[in-house]
């Protein structure tokens, strides 16, 4: 019962966050989305910031669960890639109000373990995306020299980047061509096929 | 005269606003350090918002200069990218303390113009870019179908997503593992020849 009341708190106070900066938000707003008053509230949550903290921290849980299932899908990598980049753009998209907040010095003032749940969400994420190209190593796919740290940051950077030209309206992002890239790479045959000729030419000298 | 007076209180400026955060920064501190008295300041810029935004665009136009500089050298398609990534991220790194100021929502409410400059300066930033991959395709060194769009996402995207998680000190970034990822991609040769054979023997079916 009674984690059932805090979970409805919860669910009515993504909906107030999510449309709305965190210092326009009342307890007000939030009790009454949730039909119940505001001494309620403070039953469960000490303060604003921490109903708001604990609402992130639900998210991040339920954001590393949903792509721990991507991971765990029999898909090839390139797949598994395209997944994990659309539920984090989804993601991303949803709580666009929320995350500036969770991320400005003033709420890591306010709650300085805000930093360090922020870093360790982002390690685990890293961890689900580098298991998902250690498998494509394994399984023949990505190449065994990969450096997989450059490639999770090339592909969480290049969604970022994607999203913020995009705007935050665009429905759909091109996350097949990230992967795409970041897999096959731009450099064309013919350059490669350049080089080869020119290391073949040197060893062909006497 | 004038000129002179207007750039020696920026560059003052720039020392101060480098160290610490916008709302920390009084004019008189700038005052102090540019050894002129505030009222001076005041010839010059109407509030500490005009100041810190001459401030913001003027580094925004030296370093679009210092990459399309580098965009002219006659170098390789890869040896430019690493270039111009090291300049954006050295930049970025010296800026650390500016950049969250300037695009926060507070400052886009004083200064409305604030946003606009810096969305027509990541154009510009992402055109010197499209323009490295241009000649590259012209070259022969990137290949023609090559999402070029893709490509400056994932690039600038990557130098931030390097950036964050090697922390604001780390003082050379591993741009060139980034380029190289980008340009030869990460997939194996066995997988591209898997799949050359599989067509292959598609192809000798009856």
């Amino acid at each position: 019962m009674k984690a059932d009341k805090r979970r409805a708190i919860l669910r009515a106070a993504e909906r107030v966050f999510r449309d709305r900066r965190f210092h326009e938000v009342l307890l007000d707003d939030v009790a009454a989305a949730a039909r119940v008053g505001k001494g309620t509230i403070y039953l469960y949550f000490s303060s604003k910031e921490d109903l708001f903290f604990s609402l992130v921290s639900d998210g991040f849980l339920e954001l590393e669960a949903r792509l721990a299932k991507v991971a765990a899908t029999g898909k090839p990598v390139g797949d598994k890639l395209c997944a994990f980049g659309e539920v984090l753009t989804a993601v991303l998209r949803e709580r666009h109000m929320m995350i500036p907040a969770i991320m400005s010095p003033e709420f890591a003032r306010r709650r300085p373990d805000a930093r360090a749940a922020l870093q360790s969400h982002h390690r685990r994420l890293d961890g689900i995306l580098a298991g998902i190209l250690e498998e494509g190593v394994r399984a023949g796919a990505v190449r065994s020299d990969a450096d997989i740290h450059t490639f999770t940051c090339a592909f969480v950077g290049g969604l970022h980047g994607l999203a913020r030209r995009r705007g935050r309206d665009a429905l759909r992002l091109p996350v097949r061509g990230l992967v795409d890239l970041l897999l096959k790479g731009a450099q064309s045959c013919r350059a490669a096929t350049g080089r080869k000729r020119k290391k073949q030419q040197l060893q062909d000298q006497p």
